[in-house]
């Protein structure tokens, strides 16, 4: 059930971090390590702080931008401690866990930490369905980068032994991969452009509201189909 | 009610974790560190790790001895992964941090870290009465020291944010002190030897089994003034 779960951290700049990271995620079952363009990896400095996870950082995958780290990924969380002028549908970590324990077994699922100093664009964050904070002292909310991942492993954990002792069967409707859902916005985004809704050099936030709609809508594949049946068949008509 | 939360650190070596500590600390709402015997501190490390949590560093307690940093204490937990020959009382991060919110708001309460390389001794785990695991994968358990800090911390803050919502009065029964329960494992120890039951050069593990008794009683000032007096009159006897 763990298996199916990758953490994503995006541009870490500290190797160190990624160390620390990488030990924490070990400690609490996880295994499935994602880089989006690391300053500073494979670094002698990660290792020391991984403490002997050097598994975890030996497996690590390494990707030039978030999207290639999220192929295939079903469930998409993204983690933030920032309030966002545009709202997003968002959980606390102990929430997370246990939805990512009631999605079914093979549903990859992706949890992505954004920069050590400032967080996710609301670009990447756009990525996701839901955001997940860490409740904290709201004068002092900024959590080291492996502190943040040490308490989402940690919800993780205890989620999963607590699902364990369970017999419950999840749900089996499957997601919409990420790639579809990309292949969606970005149909969206070219009809939107060609019928002048969108105006590419002064964007504003409309393609994110798209998308937040459709995150919440936790499209599958067949609704995907059905969507940008309609878009092409719009812009047939352009 | 975070405020009669102290965290202990025991001989702490590397100032880096120190500072990690308190940055974990005041991200969570705690500010009450104390450290025993740290190898190094203050330390620019310190400071440079804890990201802007300055006043926790700067208002720590230093002391020589652990029972020193215990003082005036009514509720101690002593975390641990290891498994250990005699079985204490234990409970995991979240009950304990339900426990504190159950207990009353002014009962000065203790949370012990031992060191990173070997955790707490036998004879520093018998000062308290309850031991507190962090759920873990088996085969790689041990925690960094600001990690652990860190879950324990995300547990007592969700504990306390889910105890705001209630109105629930904790019981009022006080319970003895640190120091008092201190004296009667003294008069007890002294008392054992005298009657030869106790060899100074061979103890064994007799004392950590009386403390253990005493300890899952968790003893009022009057119970101990009680067992203090039968002691006294044993040892008049001798």
């Amino acid at each position: 059930m763990l298996e199916k779960v990758r953490i994503i951290l995006v541009n870490p700049s500290h190797p160190g971090n990624i160390g620390a990271v990488a030990r924490a995620m070990k400690n609490m079952g996880l295994s499935r390590l994602y880089l989006v363009a690391p300053e500073s990896f494979p670094d002698p400095q990660a290792y020391y702080r991984a403490a002997g996870a050097d598994d975890v950082l030996d497996q690590a995958i390494i990707t030039q931008g978030l999207s290639e780290a999220l192929k295939g990924c079903e469930y998409i969380y993204a983690t933030s401690t920032r309030l966002r002028h545009l709202e997003w549908p968002s959980c606390n970590a102990r929430e997370c866990a246990q939805n990512i324990m009631s999605q079914p077994i093979q549903a990859e699922t992706a949890i992505i930490f954004g920069r050590e100093s400032s967080g996710l664009t609301n670009e990447e964050l756009a990525h996701c369905q839901q955001r997940v904070y860490i409740p904290a002292n709201e004068n002092f909310s900024s959590l080291n980068l492996a502190a943040a991942v040490q308490v989402v492993g940690y919800e993780l954990l205890m989620a999963y032994l607590s699902y364990q002792t369970k017999t419950a069967s999840p749900e089996d409707r499957r997601l919409a991969a990420h790639e579809e859902l990309e292949g969606l916005y970005e149909h969206w985004r070219s009809t939107l452009i060609k019928l002048e809704c969108l105006d590419p050099t002064h964007p504003r936030q409309l393609m994110q509201r798209i998308q937040r709609i459709f995150s919440r809508a936790q499209l599958d594949s067949t609704e995907i189909n059905i969507l940008r049946g309609v878009l092409t068949a719009m812009n047939k008509k352009l």
